[in-house]
């Protein structure tokens, strides 16, 4: 057995009835008006009902883990971005300049980098510059010290996965090793601490795969699932919407699709999926086997919380939304798992920087249970 | 000339075409599809703007000013909560146990509580219980160490506004003397270092005066403006409501009101308002004056807004609207200031609680201006 299917083992569902109704209670004693924390109030019911326990932990060591993979579907130009990107942006993660590693650090968050599938392979970091040599105008790593540097882990499976649109993406047994390789860096970052997981990923192309994913796994018709990516115009949004429409028959050869109409989601994940994706699958099966709230990115981290749950349908009750993307299979996916997003600031970016951003969101969720007074406590008086 | 005076002719406008420009053209360097960081983006524009310089410095050292003031208009049942719960709850505010001091702890923001207008007097804390005797589950103030406990100022201009359902809510003089107070504990929490100022407030029944206020304003009907605020029955939303309506129709007899229509805000500040709410006008004009971001909590803040955007017109730039409160006065002041709220959890408590969650929102726009690498910087290519 894999470390992946171990993980889906071993979930279990949460506590909805114990530490969950519990927390409900607790939050009605709390020295406020009933519902008016709103939320908030259902966020610290769900932690309490994660972690089994009323008050929850605050979850205060963090894990942002962000899966890079390379995807043959970008010789369909359905991004202006060119594939050396990705492992551009890979250094960038490290150096601390890209936008999720600056909102961790902000966060006191760990930001882990894992190259799943990236096309080239990952240098060695040049030395860090000197302090007199930065080129930009304000102290870029002025913050570091409340973070740790983020650290690469090479797990690499495929350097990159083929064309979506004229084959398979990969083999179930890469798409298999990918999944082992989330399940594994889980199960590393709770090792050390680590008391909530967020998505995170890296991959110039990779809302083609995520909006196959996403209508494949809920029906959902490829016109209402494909967006703009980082930015293409109508012609290229045509093209990449007839790339994911075709892929997806692929699935269902002939079928008029239902939600939930894909028999064999890890088939789905190597027919049209991608290799960060896969890993950010067995990311999620693996927080949710070991106790843990996985807060989610946006429509990449969607289409993997919909393989997991398709696999494990009581994954569910561990996942966060942490925000809406712009990107329109975002929306799709999170209504088919009935998850409501924390934030909606039109942010389209990945990397798990929406995710990210929400984290003190559900710190306050459960700090709320855990340091708010009742009314007993307070002696005020309740109506 | 009165400190609040004094505030409003310092009040510059933004510098939205030198730093605000920079800003702009600095986000389009950054290491991310254009506009990929979606509410983000304009945020730090804002900041920029208001710092006048690019990138802003982080607000790290923010003050939560909690102005706590009674209301007349109670004996009109316009809450179910009585009178008492607002002193009650300056008590809980000083021990650390409520919403908006467990949420300011979690971020490092200093709570600042102003008596301006509370009916009975403020007693002097009890001592703090051992650490045997909590009560509470959990570890209440484990974390007390982040921020500094609360510290009580006594401003009491008046103890509580007379009923507006039957005459002014308090005299012209004493509304000028809660707008300096506001004015003054602005001053004094920029003196001694603070980067940001948020509002919050306590006051049982003042959703009333907020939506009096708001329908003097914007011209909007009082049934528009008038919610539950935190929890009434139809029937006494439907007095509360009429409450509403005579006491706009005192301020403008017979006439049919457009939006800004009132000549004077400060008299309609006077007439329908309430010290906490006038104390937060001075807050928000003095922050202004100081050339510092303004955080906006919930509908009682987006009231004191409309008088300060009404009397200084320049004010509006110096604002960030925390986030949307579930009362529906909210979106119609947030919309006539032209203000987009970061945060949308359908919270309605008050005390400061939606703005103090929304403060690592302002500091990461400021943080991804200044931290962030560019194109250049990181080696990427650009598209």
């Amino acid at each position: 057995m894999t470390q992946f299917t171990e993980a889906c083992a071993l979930v279990r569902p949460i506590d909805s009835a114990g530490a969950g109704a519990a927390a409900e209670a607790r939050t009605d004693r709390l020295t406020k008006p009933r519902g008016s924390l709103g939320r908030l109030e259902a966020l610290g019911t769900q932690l309490a009902a994660i972690a089994r326990t009323c008050p929850p932990p605050v979850p205060e060591h963090v894990a942002v883990c962000v899966f890079a993979g390379d995807h043959g579907v970008l010789a369909q130009g359905v991004s202006p971005w060119p594939r050396e990107v990705t492992a551009q942006m890979v250094a960038n993660f490290r150096a601390g300049g890209a936008a999720v590693t600056v909102l961790a650090r902000q966060t006191g968050a760990e930001v882990v980098v894992v190259d799943v599938g990236v096309a080239t392979p990952i240098p060695e970091p040049a030395p860090a510059p000197g302090p007199g040599s930065a080129s930009g105008p304000g102290p870029r790593h002025s913050a570091a010290a409340i973070g740790s540097e983020p650290r690469l882990l090479r797990r690499n499976v495929r350097r990159g996965t083929a064309d979506l649109a004229t084959g398979p993406a990969m083999t179930r047994e890469e798409a298999y090793a990918a999944l082992d390789v989330g399940a594994g860096v889980a199960a590393d970052a709770l090792a050390v601490g680590a008391q909530m997981l967020v998505t995170g990923e890296m991959g110039i192309g990779n809302t083609t795969p995520a909006a196959a994913l996403i209508a494949a796994l809920t029906g959902a018709p490829a016109a209402e699932v494909t967006g703009r990516g980082t930015g293409i115009d109508d012609a290229l949004l045509a093209h990449k919407t007839e790339v994911v429409r075709a892929a997806v028959a692929r699935l269902t050869p002939g079928a008029d699709l239902g939600a939930g109409s894909v028999a064999d989601p890890i088939a789905a994940l190597a027919e049209v999926g991608g290799l960060e994706i896969a890993a950010l699958t067995g990311l999620i099966v693996g927080g949710a086997a070991a106790g843990v709230p996985v807060l989610l990115d946006g429509v990449i981290a969607a289409s993997a919380a919909l393989v997991a749950c398709a696999l494990v349908p009581d994954v569910r009750g561990y996942l966060i939304a942490g925000h809406l993307s712009a990107e329109p299979g975002a929306s799709i996916a999170l209504d088919h798992l009935g998850l409501e997003p924390l934030l909606s600031l039109n942010m389209r970016l990945g990397e798990g920087s929406g995710a990210t951003l929400a984290i003190p969101l559900v710190q306050a969720a459960a700090r709320i249970l855990r340091e708010m007074a009742t009314f007993e406590d307070a002696d005020v008086t309740e109506v």
